[in-house]
């Protein structure tokens, strides 16, 4: 995956250049938007008073911006929304790599990492736009079916918004890399790919029957 | 998900102090281990000169400590390694949680949250044994069969331990929690579970055949 800086990349700055393992990183937003669309879930970390916090939230991108949300009364989104740095990280694991020595054992994967500070959205349209990519997030196609937010419910939520502008993806593909000499070692060596998968829905009491599983929920294929 | 302060419980300081929907959250040492076990990727979060940084890695628990590791000539890892305060978050998605309003649309998760400052681990026994319980983690049994590390390499990776002391898990089940007046609308409303399964290995070259695959990888269950 080669580092690639035309005009649908991200800034490079100090914080964002890739050091270990250069060859696996691209500032493409392609690459970046792909796995940030793949994911369902990302961390978030910044500096809180008694040090570094990570947590993990939902998130959804819209365009060239990625939004959280949360109750407005957590305290956590509202330190954030007072326009600290933050770092949006989003890991999705494609495989583990059994090579012949201990040493070369790895994980195939693909991760974007996001530098920048939120902003807390305010706009009632933009919530809404939120919300629904959100839900469409979670399944492409919810937002049309569940009920939607009401005004007091939007004044309920604390959404922030991060452009996708400083940062970078890396991506790990492929087979193990042994030294030369470990070879011809009777050892198996390999990937055993790993995927998150849906299950069967669960329909809630109420539901279900006449009001069958939508084939956006039953039929939700989570790319692998 | 009772808060549990028992004598098998992690210590309860002002960070780890679970704020936000309090009922869902322990400090049992055996729901956290329980999550260290089956997830295979953390995501740490430190400070940086540039602010707050959170990058996926590999992680093995042995006893009451959490490893990472990474090339000795690596920045981030000896930026660790000096003794500054760490988040380390490790994050099982077990579903997503559709309800009739979208306001009330959620995941059910297991997530743990460790703090503290991380060490790093000098002595090769402590190393071996870092290194063995990373393979067993990806694959429990795989460390009796790769080739050990030499010295050599050991030397060339930087290990860190992290007590596990400070920290806490929150843990998110069952369906969605739909207002009163909501649970009448003509909407589906569900889980839809979610899991990391494994695939079918993929054998390198030179492997495979009478290196047949061995049944700690074929047999490989993702706990779900």
């Amino acid at each position: 995956m080669p580092i690639d800086e035309v005009a649908e990349s991200l800034t490079v700055t100090p914080r964002d250049t890739l050091r270990r393992k250069r060859e696996r990183g691209s500032y493409d937003r392609e690459v970046i938007n792909s796995v940030l669309d793949e994911a369902l879930v990302c961390h978030v970390g910044f500096g809180a008073e008694h040090g570094p916090v990570v947590l993990p939230m939902t998130y959804a991108r819209v365009d060239d911006d990625v939004y959280v949300h949360g109750a407005a009364g957590n305290d956590m989104l509202r330190h954030l929304a007072s326009g600290i740095d933050v770092c949006v990280t989003v890991t999705l694991l494609d495989g583990l790599v059994f090579a012949r020595s201990a040493f070369h054992h790895s994980m195939n994967y693909r991760c974007v990492v996001l530098f920048g500070r939120a902003e807390r959205v305010t706009d009632l349209d933009e919530m809404s736009t939120m919300v629904a990519a959100l839900l469409d997030h979670l399944a492409p196609g919810r937002s049309a079916d569940a009920r939607p937010p009401t005004p007091e419910e939007l004044r309920a939520t604390l959404i922030l918004r991060l452009p996708i502008h400083e940062g970078s993806a890396k991506v790990r593909t492929g087979g193990p890399i042994d030294d030369e000499e470990d070879l011809g070692l009777p050892i198996w060596a390999g990937v055993l790919p790993t995927a998150l998968v849906a299950g069967s829905p669960v329909s809630h009491e109420g539901t279900g029957g006449p009001l069958s599983v939508p084939a956006y929920v039953s039929e939700r294929v989570l790319p692998t």
